[in-house]
């Protein structure tokens, strides 16, 4: 039989992340490409506990279908620790949980996006949330990054150019890949500009609590008193990514289109997770378990830079990240980075290209990203030995 | 801010089943409305121990990203499985883990239709499926249902008629909610007109396991030597649906496109899910499993069943179920239906008027749908009691 496809699939391509992850599970590859978390970050008495606890009480709760909405008292949780914790969240706004974040961005695309709108980007951007855009058959207008996040006059050229625009898709944390932070003084620039252009906000927040280093800074969400703003938070980072559990914090009247789209794609989220979930933020001390994480991260990053420093300070310049699980690296101009790369590969050592975070892959950068989250100590340090004599063959 | 919603959204209503489902849990309603499986249809002690060993052996597997596809073990058992007892998959098939079944209606849509693309559907049919086609601005074509199957010569006729029909839907067993068996000639005829027209075949089949009456039919992709048919299973019914596992096993190429969009949706479904049910099937006696529900769902259609005839056969027509968890009832043409369903919500009973299972809700029908998995036995004779005084009143 001849298949006749969608136009929206005729024109994705697999993501090149996941394409790469691929090949990074081969034996004896060192992933640097990935971006799980780090096996020792996650809570496991904690969640066996609650577990054992919630299917020999409780197991209609978890077995049972549920509301697409999302668990009850998850969402009431949320509701109150980020509006006291983060001041995220008002008196127009609700919560929906969503089988992980990469469903908010999906859901939020399908509510807002004719074939043909645009949505404003950072470039470089999580590829992952391009490629859901793409979907749809958005068209990405990028736009640059800078060290204190996303070039704010380019912002304001694209807001005035851009007539098909719906929102803008930024995640001022730790940004991935770049690894910056978005300064508090852009934060409200941004949020102005975009609310008097009538423009949303998507912004996309899954490592706020993996601050490390510096001081936190508000969310664009927290100056939302006009409804501009749709929150997309995580659980895959702090909790466990297999659970699948994220959260939208936005406008009740976004959120309501929202709900019918996601009853059409799974009905609701996996209950156990979103109880799980709810236990792990209420039944413990959550607050020291994310200065835990943060102190996972904060030692892991410092093994990757300390190594940078030893192997690649002449070859490649990069920003020693506040948080997050990336550092964002640029090669020397003379060292060809996809060059780079397949010759890494060959190695054995796996980082994923920067051109794969454009909107246009075909635009020149010459960086790469790395992740110290997932290998070991160990891998760290041999896979960026590794670079560094990749580079120094290179540089001839 | 003034919300500029996408067109696909803009058309959208809340399921009507779904926002029944809200009135049917307010206190001391009967929900004759629902379709939850049974409560003691759970295999309770199965899942708390797999869970546990899981938690506490490996816990990882469960807590770490995974891929798109799905867990490899239960795609390959399922693989195996389909194969030698339902004739299900062929080599140029895979099978692809999903967040519920739902989630193959709506990846195969996004697949193959560009707005305006016709869906073939059974009428009535399944609401949550029609609701995802209509979410992708698919013209929905309905063919009339019969008491063994859909109208072939109808479907001949849409299929001459739709110039861009892209597949079918069908329910072939058990139909929801019809409660109707396709025939074994009309399966083989279906096939054999869809393939011979180019449009493929989306055999929705969460019922299939709860034959309790009568003889198992071959599914109708058993037959596909061609490619044409994308078969789409669940665990709701027979492990449990808060866990939100369903499959799709179909054509390699269309299974690609598939997990492409899987990926921008939710990435991965839950872990924890997939392995529990792919042990549920190899560590426990599974086909004795299924015997227990069809004992329970058995029983359970029987205590409905024989409340109808006590109360209801003066004013309504049904045929007896030989599987699935609905029973299908026609008024009397001088009761009207949605009165009649007012009437009952007035006296806390809550059935599903059958319109709001068409491709048109305002095409004339007379009939609703009634649950027999979710009340208790005590619900379901008193309910039919209360529907019986209803009906008398109304008959005056």
């Amino acid at each position: 039989m001849e298949y006749r496809f969608s136009q929206r699939v005729l024109g994705l391509k697999p993501s090149a992340i996941r394409e790469i992850l691929k090949n990074s599970s081969a034996p004896g590859m060192i992933p640097l490409s990935a971006g799980n978390p780090a096996p020792d970050a996650f809570p496991y008495r904690e969640i066996l506990d609650l577990t054992t606890e919630l299917l020999s009480q409780t197991p209609v709760d978890a077995l049972q279908y549920g509301a697409t909405e999302g668990y009850g008292p998850l969402r009431e949780h949320l509701a109150a620790y980020l509006r006291e914790q983060h001041g995220v969240g008002g008196d127009g706004d609700d919560v929906l949980i969503t089988s992980g974040a990469q469903q908010v961005m999906d859901l939020l695309t399908k509510s807002l996006l004719d074939e043909g709108d645009t949505v404003l980007c950072e470039s470089p951007s999580f590829v992952g949330s391009l490629n859901t855009f793409r979907s749809y058959r958005a068209r990405l207008r990028g736009v640059p990054m800078e060290a204190d996040g996303i070039d704010v006059r380019a912002l304001e050229a694209a807001l005035r150019e851009e007539k098909r625009a719906k929102y803008l898709y930024t995640i001022p944390n730790f940004q991935n890949p770049a690894g910056v932070c978005m300064s508090l003084e852009k934060r409200r620039q941004v949020y102005a500009l975009c609310r008097d252009a009538g423009v949303m906000i998507l912004e996309d927040n899954p490592y706020g609590d993996l601050r490390f280093a510096g001081e936190d800074l508000p969310s664009i969400k927290s100056f939302d008193t006009d409804g501009v703003v749709v929150y997309a938070g995580s659980f895959s980072k702090v909790v466990a990514p297999g659970m699948r559990v994220g959260y939208a914090v936005g406008p009740r009247e976004v959120l309501q289109k929202m709900v019918v789209c996601k009853q059409g794609e799974d009905v609701h989220s996996n209950l156990w997770a979103q109880i799980v979930c709810h236990r792990m933020m209420t039944r413990y001390d959550f607050a020291a378990h994310l200065e835990r994480l943060r102190g996972i991260y904060r030692r892991k990053s410092r093994v990757l830079l300390d190594a940078m420093t030893a192997h690649l300070a002449p070859y490649a310049a990069w920003n020693a990240p506040e948080g997050g699980l990336f550092v964002w690296c640029t090669l020397r101009e003379d060292l060809p980075m996809l060059e780079f790369v397949q010759r890494a590969m060959d190695r054995k050592v796996c980082v994923v290209p920067g051109t794969a975070f454009l909107t246009d892959e075909n635009e020149p950068c010459n960086a790469f990203r790395m992740n110290f989250s997932t290998p070991t100590d160990e891998q760290l340090v041999q896979g960026v030995e590794l670079l560094g004599q990749v580079a120094r063959e290179m540089a001839g």
